[in-house]
Protein backbone atom coordinates (compact mmCIF):
# COMPACT_ATOMS: atom_id res chain seq x y z
CA UNK A 1 0.00 0.00 0.00
CA UNK A 2 1.87 2.65 -1.02
CA UNK A 3 0.21 5.41 0.97
CA UNK A 4 1.75 3.39 3.85
CA UNK A 5 4.59 2.69 2.25
CA UNK A 6 5.25 6.73 1.77
CA UNK A 7 4.23 7.14 5.75
CA UNK A 8 7.27 4.89 6.98
CA UNK A 9 9.95 6.05 4.69
CA UNK A 10 8.76 10.14 6.06
CA UNK A 11 7.84 9.14 9.60
CA UNK A 12 9.52 5.97 10.37
CA UNK A 13 12.71 6.33 12.27
CA UNK A 14 15.28 3.07 11.98
CA UNK A 15 17.27 2.61 15.14
CA UNK A 16 20.01 -0.05 15.79
CA UNK A 17 18.78 -3.59 17.36
CA UNK A 18 16.69 -4.15 13.99
CA UNK A 19 14.01 -1.65 15.99
CA UNK A 20 11.49 0.41 12.98
CA UNK A 21 9.55 3.48 15.23
CA UNK A 22 6.75 4.27 14.00
CA UNK A 23 5.46 6.11 17.32
CA UNK A 24 4.43 9.42 15.21
CA UNK A 25 1.35 7.65 13.49
CA UNK A 26 0.82 4.33 14.66
CA UNK A 27 2.18 3.45 18.00
CA UNK A 28 2.19 6.47 20.34
CA UNK A 29 0.57 8.76 18.53
CA UNK A 30 -2.23 7.84 16.06
CA UNK A 31 -3.02 9.62 13.34
CA UNK A 32 -6.74 8.44 13.18
CA UNK A 33 -7.92 9.54 9.76
CA UNK A 34 -4.04 7.88 7.93
CA UNK A 35 -5.11 4.57 10.06
CA UNK A 36 -9.00 4.95 8.92
CA UNK A 37 -7.59 4.43 5.56
CA UNK A 38 -5.53 1.32 6.67
CA UNK A 39 -8.86 0.22 7.99
CA UNK A 40 -10.34 0.42 4.50
CA UNK A 41 -7.48 -1.21 2.84
CA UNK A 42 -8.11 -4.14 5.28
CA UNK A 43 -11.70 -4.36 4.35
CA UNK A 44 -11.00 -4.06 0.55
CA UNK A 45 -9.15 -7.18 1.45
CA UNK A 46 -11.23 -9.07 3.80
CA UNK A 47 -15.00 -7.65 3.12
CA UNK A 48 -16.28 -10.37 0.94
CA UNK A 49 -14.95 -13.06 3.74
CA UNK A 50 -18.01 -12.93 6.40
CA UNK A 51 -16.15 -11.36 9.26
CA UNK A 52 -18.12 -10.71 12.56
CA UNK A 53 -15.19 -10.19 14.64
CA UNK A 54 -11.89 -8.48 14.89
CA UNK A 55 -9.19 -9.89 17.27
CA UNK A 56 -6.17 -7.94 18.10
CA UNK A 57 -3.97 -7.69 20.78
CA UNK A 58 -3.74 -5.27 23.17
CA UNK A 59 -2.07 -2.13 23.44
CA UNK A 60 -0.72 -1.01 19.97
CA UNK A 61 -3.09 -3.50 18.07
CA UNK A 62 -6.19 -1.67 19.61
CA UNK A 63 -6.34 1.62 17.39
CA UNK A 64 -6.09 0.17 14.14
CA UNK A 65 -8.23 -3.06 15.26
CA UNK A 66 -11.24 -0.50 16.15
CA UNK A 67 -11.03 1.42 13.15
CA UNK A 68 -10.68 -0.93 10.96
CA UNK A 69 -13.73 -2.61 12.62
CA UNK A 70 -16.19 0.01 11.80
CA UNK A 71 -15.57 -0.63 8.16
CA UNK A 72 -16.53 -4.41 9.00
CA UNK A 73 -19.35 -3.11 11.45
CA UNK A 74 -18.14 -5.80 13.96
CA UNK A 75 -16.65 -5.47 16.92
CA UNK A 76 -13.18 -5.64 18.51
CA UNK A 77 -12.01 -8.52 21.19
CA UNK A 78 -8.52 -7.60 22.26
CA UNK A 79 -6.29 -10.30 23.54
CA UNK A 80 -4.63 -9.31 27.13
CA UNK A 81 -1.22 -9.82 28.11
CA UNK A 82 -1.18 -10.41 31.80
CA UNK A 83 -3.55 -11.68 34.83
CA UNK A 84 -5.36 -8.37 35.91
CA UNK A 85 -7.94 -8.83 38.76
CA UNK A 86 -11.09 -7.91 36.60
CA UNK A 87 -10.18 -10.40 33.60
CA UNK A 88 -12.56 -13.54 33.57
CA UNK A 89 -11.52 -17.03 35.09
CA UNK A 90 -12.91 -18.80 32.12
CA UNK A 91 -10.48 -17.58 29.67
CA UNK A 92 -8.10 -19.19 26.73
CA UNK A 93 -4.63 -18.84 27.14
CA UNK A 94 -1.31 -19.36 25.30
CA UNK A 95 2.51 -18.06 26.26
CA UNK A 96 3.86 -15.85 23.59
CA UNK A 97 7.68 -14.80 23.35
CA UNK A 98 8.04 -10.88 23.07
CA UNK A 99 10.53 -9.84 20.55
CA UNK A 100 9.84 -6.25 22.11
CA UNK A 101 10.42 -6.61 25.25
CA UNK A 102 12.03 -10.04 25.68
CA UNK A 103 10.63 -11.44 27.96
CA UNK A 104 7.52 -14.04 28.36
CA UNK A 105 4.15 -13.32 28.88
CA UNK A 106 0.15 -15.44 28.36
CA UNK A 107 -1.84 -13.70 26.11
CA UNK A 108 -5.83 -14.02 26.86
CA UNK A 109 -8.83 -14.27 25.71
CA UNK A 110 -12.60 -15.06 27.36
CA UNK A 111 -14.67 -17.85 26.45
CA UNK A 112 -17.37 -15.44 26.36
CA UNK A 113 -16.29 -13.31 24.03
CA UNK A 114 -14.26 -16.02 20.75
CA UNK A 115 -15.90 -19.05 20.13
CA UNK A 116 -17.90 -21.75 17.59
CA UNK A 117 -20.37 -18.94 15.05
CA UNK A 118 -17.02 -16.71 14.99
CA UNK A 119 -15.58 -15.56 11.67
CA UNK A 120 -12.49 -14.12 13.02
CA UNK A 121 -10.05 -11.57 11.22
CA UNK A 122 -6.89 -10.96 13.13
CA UNK A 123 -5.61 -7.43 13.29
CA UNK A 124 -2.03 -6.36 14.22
CA UNK A 125 0.50 -3.08 13.87
CA UNK A 126 3.36 -5.82 13.39
CA UNK A 127 4.43 -8.91 11.82
CA UNK A 128 8.28 -9.90 13.04
CA UNK A 129 8.88 -13.21 14.48
CA UNK A 130 5.21 -14.15 14.45
CA UNK A 131 5.10 -15.02 17.87
CA UNK A 132 2.01 -12.45 18.87
CA UNK A 133 0.71 -13.46 15.78
CA UNK A 134 1.47 -16.93 16.21
CA UNK A 135 -0.59 -16.85 19.92
CA UNK A 136 -4.02 -14.96 18.14
CA UNK A 137 -4.27 -18.24 15.91
CA UNK A 138 -3.76 -20.61 18.40
CA UNK A 139 -6.78 -18.76 20.81
CA UNK A 140 -8.55 -18.91 17.76
CA UNK A 141 -8.08 -22.29 17.00
CA UNK A 142 -9.03 -23.64 20.65
CA UNK A 143 -11.71 -21.52 20.54
CA UNK A 144 -13.78 -23.65 17.54
CA UNK A 145 -13.82 -19.82 15.44
CA UNK A 146 -13.35 -20.16 12.32
CA UNK A 147 -10.30 -17.69 11.01
CA UNK A 148 -10.52 -15.81 8.04
CA UNK A 149 -6.91 -14.58 8.15
CA UNK A 150 -4.91 -12.46 9.56
CA UNK A 151 -4.11 -8.45 8.36
CA UNK A 152 -0.63 -6.25 9.46
CA UNK A 153 0.16 -2.89 8.94
CA UNK A 154 3.71 -3.89 8.41
CA UNK A 155 5.48 -7.07 7.93
CA UNK A 156 8.89 -7.28 8.21
CA UNK A 157 9.80 -10.34 5.35
CA UNK A 158 13.38 -10.41 5.89
CA UNK A 159 12.43 -12.18 9.22
CA UNK A 160 10.16 -15.70 9.57
CA UNK A 161 7.25 -14.99 11.44
CA UNK A 162 5.09 -14.45 8.07
CA UNK A 163 6.39 -17.75 6.60
CA UNK A 164 5.63 -19.70 10.09
CA UNK A 165 2.12 -17.89 9.77
CA UNK A 166 1.50 -18.66 6.03
CA UNK A 167 2.94 -22.85 6.41
CA UNK A 168 -0.10 -23.03 8.85
CA UNK A 169 -2.60 -22.18 6.18
CA UNK A 170 -3.23 -18.70 7.49
CA UNK A 171 -3.87 -15.81 4.89
CA UNK A 172 -2.00 -13.40 5.82
CA UNK A 173 -2.42 -9.71 3.90
CA UNK A 174 0.60 -7.16 5.28
CA UNK A 175 -0.23 -3.15 4.06
CA UNK A 176 3.80 -2.88 3.84
CA UNK A 177 6.36 -5.56 3.53
CA UNK A 178 9.92 -4.72 4.76
CA UNK A 179 12.55 -6.60 2.35
CA UNK A 180 15.86 -4.69 4.33
CA UNK A 181 15.86 -2.10 7.03
CA UNK A 182 19.45 -1.00 8.52
CA UNK A 183 20.32 2.65 9.99
CA UNK A 184 22.98 2.41 7.32
CA UNK A 185 20.80 1.71 4.24
CA UNK A 186 17.36 2.67 5.71
CA UNK A 187 14.22 0.75 4.47
CA UNK A 188 13.35 -0.77 1.21
CA UNK A 189 9.96 -2.46 0.57
CA UNK A 190 8.90 -6.01 -1.01
CA UNK A 191 8.39 -5.75 -5.00
CA UNK A 192 5.48 -8.03 -4.84
CA UNK B 1 -25.99 9.42 29.13
CA UNK B 2 -29.02 6.62 29.29
CA UNK B 3 -27.43 5.17 26.26
CA UNK B 4 -24.76 3.78 28.59
CA UNK B 5 -26.68 3.58 31.44
CA UNK B 6 -28.76 1.04 29.72
CA UNK B 7 -26.01 -0.61 28.66
CA UNK B 8 -24.38 -0.92 32.04
CA UNK B 9 -27.29 -2.19 33.78
CA UNK B 10 -27.71 -4.62 30.72
CA UNK B 11 -24.40 -5.85 30.48
CA UNK B 12 -22.12 -4.95 33.10
CA UNK B 13 -21.50 -7.30 36.24
CA UNK B 14 -20.70 -6.06 39.41
CA UNK B 15 -18.15 -8.32 41.54
CA UNK B 16 -16.82 -8.32 45.14
CA UNK B 17 -14.28 -5.93 45.58
CA UNK B 18 -15.74 -3.57 44.36
CA UNK B 19 -15.15 -4.05 40.49
CA UNK B 20 -17.46 -3.68 37.45
CA UNK B 21 -16.76 -5.80 34.69
CA UNK B 22 -17.68 -4.20 31.32
CA UNK B 23 -15.93 -6.69 29.06
CA UNK B 24 -18.68 -6.96 26.95
CA UNK B 25 -18.57 -3.68 25.13
CA UNK B 26 -15.77 -1.45 26.48
CA UNK B 27 -12.73 -3.13 28.39
CA UNK B 28 -11.97 -7.16 26.07
CA UNK B 29 -14.99 -6.62 24.26
CA UNK B 30 -15.33 -3.63 21.85
CA UNK B 31 -18.94 -2.72 20.30
CA UNK B 32 -17.20 -0.41 18.00
CA UNK B 33 -20.80 0.69 16.76
CA UNK B 34 -21.79 1.72 20.17
CA UNK B 35 -18.15 3.46 21.29
CA UNK B 36 -18.50 5.59 18.83
CA UNK B 37 -21.56 7.16 20.25
CA UNK B 38 -19.97 7.80 23.34
CA UNK B 39 -17.13 9.21 21.13
CA UNK B 40 -20.20 11.45 19.79
CA UNK B 41 -21.34 12.73 22.74
CA UNK B 42 -17.75 13.51 23.84
CA UNK B 43 -17.46 15.77 20.91
CA UNK B 44 -20.82 17.50 21.50
CA UNK B 45 -19.65 18.63 25.48
CA UNK B 46 -16.39 19.19 24.02
CA UNK B 47 -16.74 20.22 20.42
CA UNK B 48 -16.08 23.71 20.31
CA UNK B 49 -12.96 23.80 22.55
CA UNK B 50 -10.02 24.02 20.01
CA UNK B 51 -8.96 20.48 20.81
CA UNK B 52 -6.41 19.13 18.29
CA UNK B 53 -4.97 16.24 20.21
CA UNK B 54 -6.44 13.39 22.90
CA UNK B 55 -4.71 11.97 25.30
CA UNK B 56 -5.18 8.38 26.91
CA UNK B 57 -3.78 5.37 28.58
CA UNK B 58 -3.44 2.18 27.12
CA UNK B 59 -4.68 -0.27 26.64
CA UNK B 60 -8.39 -0.02 27.72
CA UNK B 61 -8.66 3.67 27.12
CA UNK B 62 -6.69 3.53 23.50
CA UNK B 63 -10.88 2.34 21.58
CA UNK B 64 -12.40 4.91 22.96
CA UNK B 65 -9.81 7.41 22.20
CA UNK B 66 -9.56 6.46 18.77
CA UNK B 67 -13.24 6.63 17.88
CA UNK B 68 -13.69 9.41 19.84
CA UNK B 69 -10.44 11.54 17.74
CA UNK B 70 -12.96 10.70 14.54
CA UNK B 71 -15.22 13.33 15.39
CA UNK B 72 -12.50 15.47 16.44
CA UNK B 73 -10.39 14.67 13.17
CA UNK B 74 -7.33 14.73 15.41
CA UNK B 75 -4.63 12.41 16.33
CA UNK B 76 -4.53 10.33 19.70
CA UNK B 77 -1.43 10.07 21.49
CA UNK B 78 -1.79 7.37 24.35
CA UNK B 79 0.61 6.81 27.61
CA UNK B 80 2.46 3.72 28.02
CA UNK B 81 2.67 2.44 31.19
CA UNK B 82 6.43 0.57 31.17
CA UNK B 83 9.84 0.64 29.44
CA UNK B 84 9.75 -0.79 26.32
CA UNK B 85 13.32 -0.45 23.77
CA UNK B 86 10.72 0.58 21.38
CA UNK B 87 10.20 4.53 23.30
CA UNK B 88 12.03 7.21 22.78
CA UNK B 89 14.71 8.40 25.59
CA UNK B 90 13.44 12.08 25.40
CA UNK B 91 9.77 11.51 27.38
CA UNK B 92 7.62 12.89 30.33
CA UNK B 93 7.17 10.42 33.51
CA UNK B 94 4.70 10.30 36.10
CA UNK B 95 4.23 7.56 38.52
CA UNK B 96 1.19 6.29 38.80
CA UNK B 97 -0.39 3.50 41.74
CA UNK B 98 -2.57 0.91 40.16
CA UNK B 99 -6.23 0.37 41.84
CA UNK B 100 -6.52 -2.41 39.10
CA UNK B 101 -3.53 -3.93 39.46
CA UNK B 102 -2.00 -3.09 43.21
CA UNK B 103 1.02 -2.20 41.90
CA UNK B 104 2.74 1.30 41.08
CA UNK B 105 4.09 1.85 37.30
CA UNK B 106 5.31 4.71 35.29
CA UNK B 107 3.29 6.49 32.77
CA UNK B 108 5.29 8.05 29.85
CA UNK B 109 4.78 10.25 26.85
CA UNK B 110 7.19 11.36 23.82
CA UNK B 111 8.18 15.19 23.99
CA UNK B 112 7.84 14.75 20.43
CA UNK B 113 3.94 14.35 20.63
CA UNK B 114 2.86 16.39 23.28
CA UNK B 115 3.89 20.26 23.95
CA UNK B 116 3.44 23.67 24.21
CA UNK B 117 0.18 24.74 21.55
CA UNK B 118 -1.57 21.89 22.02
CA UNK B 119 -4.95 21.75 23.25
CA UNK B 120 -5.47 18.19 24.62
CA UNK B 121 -8.69 16.34 25.89
CA UNK B 122 -8.10 13.10 28.47
CA UNK B 123 -10.31 10.56 27.63
CA UNK B 124 -10.07 7.37 29.40
CA UNK B 125 -12.67 4.34 30.28
CA UNK B 126 -12.77 4.55 34.05
CA UNK B 127 -12.37 7.12 36.85
CA UNK B 128 -12.44 5.86 40.31
CA UNK B 129 -9.48 6.88 42.75
CA UNK B 130 -8.36 9.19 40.10
CA UNK B 131 -4.46 8.02 39.80
CA UNK B 132 -4.29 7.46 36.20
CA UNK B 133 -6.52 10.39 35.35
CA UNK B 134 -3.83 12.73 37.81
CA UNK B 135 -1.12 11.30 35.96
CA UNK B 136 -2.62 11.94 32.80
CA UNK B 137 -2.79 15.84 33.80
CA UNK B 138 0.47 15.94 35.09
CA UNK B 139 2.01 14.64 31.74
CA UNK B 140 -0.28 17.44 30.16
CA UNK B 141 1.19 20.08 32.62
CA UNK B 142 4.47 18.92 32.56
CA UNK B 143 4.20 19.21 28.44
CA UNK B 144 3.23 23.01 28.70
CA UNK B 145 0.03 22.12 26.58
CA UNK B 146 -3.61 23.52 27.62
CA UNK B 147 -5.46 20.82 29.12
CA UNK B 148 -9.49 21.55 27.92
CA UNK B 149 -11.18 18.80 30.07
CA UNK B 150 -11.27 15.05 30.67
CA UNK B 151 -13.92 12.45 29.23
CA UNK B 152 -14.62 9.72 31.40
CA UNK B 153 -16.95 7.24 30.04
CA UNK B 154 -18.01 5.35 33.89
CA UNK B 155 -16.77 7.29 36.68
CA UNK B 156 -17.26 5.70 40.45
CA UNK B 157 -18.49 9.26 41.83
CA UNK B 158 -18.78 7.35 45.62
CA UNK B 159 -14.89 7.41 45.31
CA UNK B 160 -12.81 10.67 45.44
CA UNK B 161 -11.21 10.29 42.18
CA UNK B 162 -13.63 12.92 40.33
CA UNK B 163 -13.42 15.45 43.18
CA UNK B 164 -9.39 15.17 43.62
CA UNK B 165 -9.46 16.03 39.80
CA UNK B 166 -12.36 18.50 39.57
CA UNK B 167 -10.53 20.76 42.45
CA UNK B 168 -7.45 21.09 40.57
CA UNK B 169 -9.97 22.88 37.92
CA UNK B 170 -10.34 20.45 35.48
CA UNK B 171 -13.38 20.02 33.66
CA UNK B 172 -14.10 16.10 34.07
CA UNK B 173 -17.39 14.85 32.43
CA UNK B 174 -18.11 11.62 32.62
CA UNK B 175 -21.02 9.48 31.07
CA UNK B 176 -22.22 7.50 33.46
CA UNK B 177 -21.56 8.08 37.33
CA UNK B 178 -22.74 5.46 39.38
CA UNK B 179 -23.87 6.83 43.12
CA UNK B 180 -23.62 3.14 44.70
CA UNK B 181 -22.83 -0.45 43.69
CA UNK B 182 -22.89 -3.87 45.02
CA UNK B 183 -22.95 -7.56 44.48
CA UNK B 184 -26.46 -7.13 46.57
CA UNK B 185 -27.92 -4.21 45.22
CA UNK B 186 -26.61 -3.97 41.87
CA UNK B 187 -26.25 -0.08 40.05
CA UNK B 188 -27.58 3.03 41.50
CA UNK B 189 -26.39 6.00 38.83
CA UNK B 190 -26.20 9.69 39.74
CA UNK B 191 -29.55 11.69 39.27
CA UNK B 192 -27.59 14.93 38.20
Amino acid sequence: MKLLEDRILTDGIVRAGDVLKVDGFLNHMIDVRFVAELGREFHRLFGNCGINKILTIEASGIGVACLTAQFFDCPVVFAKKAKSKNIDADVYTVPVDSFTHGTTYDVMVSKHYLGRGDNVLIIDDFLAKGNALLGLVKLVRESGASLAGAGIVIEKAYMDGGKRIREQGVRVESLARIASMSVENGIVFCKD
